[in-house]
């Protein structure tokens, strides 16, 4: 099974795509879309969206996953989140995936940290799983986390994205 | 000059577009995009995208206008928002339009009434604006409230979505 994780941002959205076979984590590719914030809103979601499409359209995976966020810090900060992340969501719908949907504790618990871990520990568990820190930004490790939760979480999963 | 007005949400999203031409108004076209909480949020965002690419395509417009949200009442529901604005403001960025941005305090104001004014007095003034009342739901009437907010403010009119 290969799962397509991601992990949006307005700044970085980083994505991993991950292979299990026979109990073990492969990291298959892996990327980020970085954008400044001297770019319009606008180009930037294009260049989201555009990067996803095209990292989505480069791999036959089974499945989309993403965080699920339900607070932030701010409304604002959430407002500007959702924009990166409605794109997300429809790059993956538009390539035929409605995206699982996942919570930081449980994407934690899945690479084996625990619920109140730091983003740290969780990439640090992430090496292990894959025996090789992966590269690039934090925003990736997040991607290939939440990718690893679905793997873990398949067989039961159903779509949440509600 | 034609304006593309957007009002954009999760359940449904307004769109209109004005043409302005000896200081009068006059309603182009105008219509909807409703989806239902039944749908996954994917295939909402999915339809919410594809209906105003679509409604895009259909009409030669100068410039968008969508409303622009700082606040919000809870960051689920700015979040929500946040997902159904960006894939607006990708829809308006893949025709070729940076979306120009106007507070509700603005739109109020440019369609002639005072800066606390209730959605009914919008209305109201849009109606006159245009000689008679926009067809379907209020989401319709705010989105031509905010392209008649471009076209009063488009002189001095610069993209605002960073």
């Amino acid at each position: 099974m290969v799962v397509f994780g991601i992990d949006p941002g307005s700044t970085v959205t980083g994505w991993g795509v991950v292979a299990q076979s026979r109990g073990r984590f492969r990291l298959v590719d892996c990327g980020c879309v970085k954008t400044t914030s001297k770019e319009p809103i606008p180009e930037r979601l294009m260049a989201i969206h555009a990067g996803l499409v095209e990292a989505l359209g480069r791999h036959e995976v089974d499945a989309v996953a993403i965080e699920a966020i339900f607070r932030h810090k701010s409304s604002e900060s959430a407002l500007r989140l959702g924009q990166a992340r409605g794109v997300a969501l429809l790059a993956a719908m538009q390539r035929g995936h409605i995206a699982h949907e996942y919570n930081a504790m449980t994407v934690k618990r899945s690479v084996g940290a625990h619920g109140r871990a730091d983003k740290n520990a969780v990439a640090r568990m992430v090496t292990a799983l894959l025996g090789g820190a992966p590269p690039g930004p934090a925003d990736i490790t997040d991607a290939i986390a939440i990718a690893i939760t679905h793997l873990a979480h398949a067989r039961n999963a159903m779509p949440r994205s509600r």
